[in-house]
């Protein structure tokens, strides 16, 4: 029979790490489960909005969150799980989380930060060509596509971010943007739009993806002409917006109409003893620096939770 | 005429220069209206929660802020006042900001961080020996106690980080503590236990600051005993928390009864275009870390309200 726990944290993003000192620092044994550390934190290039750092990459950003944590590691046990948490439940003042092996860990709170997974397009040969120039991860796989032309899929800030990432990497890319104009933060808009081996396609939606055991090109339609048009390339990067990652959480936990866990300002969810906290959560904006103070403020209140129970 | 602004923000602690940094970034024209830089987070000794830096001064942390800021000088515009804001107007769509001089800034939309402000006891002698013995400001103040004995008045957090902060400057300390317990974070709490010159004093009240030209003494009731006890002493830190800086926004923005702006989850308060983020708002916990998460999501809010106003 495992340990009980004062608290269990799903999640090592920054809200999940940050809550996991706060913890620490109101003495709470603590467990960590997650699947990685950093979440997409890690896989931002450059991160020029986290107050204190000037400009410093996600990695090494997450990095710096990983050694913070470390400093408690008398209170908080950190445990990497391979195929993640498939069921929260709640018997008797004790909750219970499943790994998908199985195993078994209980607490008498919980906070979830388990983030949010890439949304997918749902086109021909996305799941077919997925790894074959296919990716999600701009910043990881990038490197793959040096001297390639790329379509990245997208306008927001994680499209941009993504095209500037592998800009002087890559030999041609095309912003394939399904709505009027490029929504992303207009200092990255500026550095897109400057860049001279950048193309941005406006009103365009992405069709299919093309090839057999690689990515040959993409079938786009444009919406102004209604014309469809072929764009060779050798790598699709889709980066169409992230959806909470609260499919195991149906049934058990209030959840709103895009599946993100309902908080209240306290970081309390529908379940008693289970807070929440990031871009997992209703909260207004998903940003890093708001998931830390999310993860505090949710770790604070799990402590008043269980000074009370 | 001054020339009006997309934005203001009042006060410049960690929420208000994360909104700076935020607003920036949407390019909008900033004016920063503030008395000090850094505001409580400056005064404070040790921050070892600030995710990122392990352990950092609040001082080199403000100054981490405001290099940050600085990045992004051709938006934003820092403007120091010496009295403050004294009132703040809403026209047709404008806003107008009042300083102390009478001074009168304009924008389309403000963001307030005016954090808080030490909490007085409202004993005799408080007023009357301030600076001449009593502070509100440990960190400020502490080396002018080399050798002495001071009493510092409180059992939270800003009490034990006074005490911790002066101890091994000062001769002995006295913490006197109405509540049963000290009822700081336990990791401050064993360090002070652990100290041999710091004399824990819980269930008991200070009624009166002692002295002529300079302090000499308190006289203290205990709760438990009933009797009036004197404390001889050079030095009387007053750390008993603080209040919301809001006088100058009675009856113009809803406040509730302890004086904090009330804000929904998108950081807007009861009047059209102005939002309010950090201490001086109705967020569960005040931060800095949370602070900062609150600035970043004003500023976006901001944003978006100016986008579609």
């Amino acid at each position: 029979m495992q340990e009980r726990f004062d608290l269990i944290i799903i999640g090592a993003g920054p809200a999940g790490m940050t809550a996991g000192v706060y913890a620490a620092r109101k003495k709470l044994k603590t467990l960590i489960l997650t699947k990685d550390i950093g979440g997409q934190a890690a896989w931002s290039s450059d991160v020029e909005n986290y107050l204190g750092f000037t400009m410093v990459t996600g990695a090494d950003l997450v990095a710096k969150f990983e050694r913070h944590l470390e400093e408690f590691k008398d209170d908080v046990t950190l445990h990497l799980l391979n195929g993640g948490v498939v069921r929260v439940a709640c018997n008797d003042d004790e909750i219970e989380v499943t790994a998908s092996d199985n195993q078994k860990f209980r607490a008498r709170a919980l906070i979830i930060t388990s983030g949010k997974k890439p949304r997918e397009l749902g086109v021909p040969g996305e799941k077919e060509l997925l790894n074959r120039g296919v990716t999600y991860c701009a910043w990881c796989d990038g490197p793959l596509f040096k001297g390639k032309d790329v379509v990245i899929v997208g306008g927001g800030n994680s499209a941009l971010d993504a095209a500037l990432n592998v800009q002087k990497l890559v030999h041609e890319i095309y912003i394939v943007n399904v709505a009027k104009e490029l929504t992303a933060d207009p200092v990255m808009v500026e550095k897109v739009k400057a860049a001279d081996n950048i193309r941005i396609i406006n009103q365009a939606e992405l069709k299919q993806i093309e090839g057999d055991k690689a990515v040959i090109g993409v079938k786009i339609l444009d919406h102004d002409s209604g014309l469809e048009k072929d764009i060779p390339c050798q790598g699709v990067f889709i980066e169409v917006g992230y959806i909470p990652a609260t499919d195991y959480l149906k049934g058990t936990i209030d959840l709103n109409d895009q599946g993100e866990i309902v908080i209240d300002t306290h970081n309390a969810t529908s379940l008693a003893g289970v807070f929440a906290a990031g871009d997992v959560t209703t909260v207004a904006e998903k940003q890093i620096i708001i998931a830390v103070g999310e993860g505090a403020k949710a770790a604070i209140a799990a402590a008043q939770y269980l000074a009370k129970s």
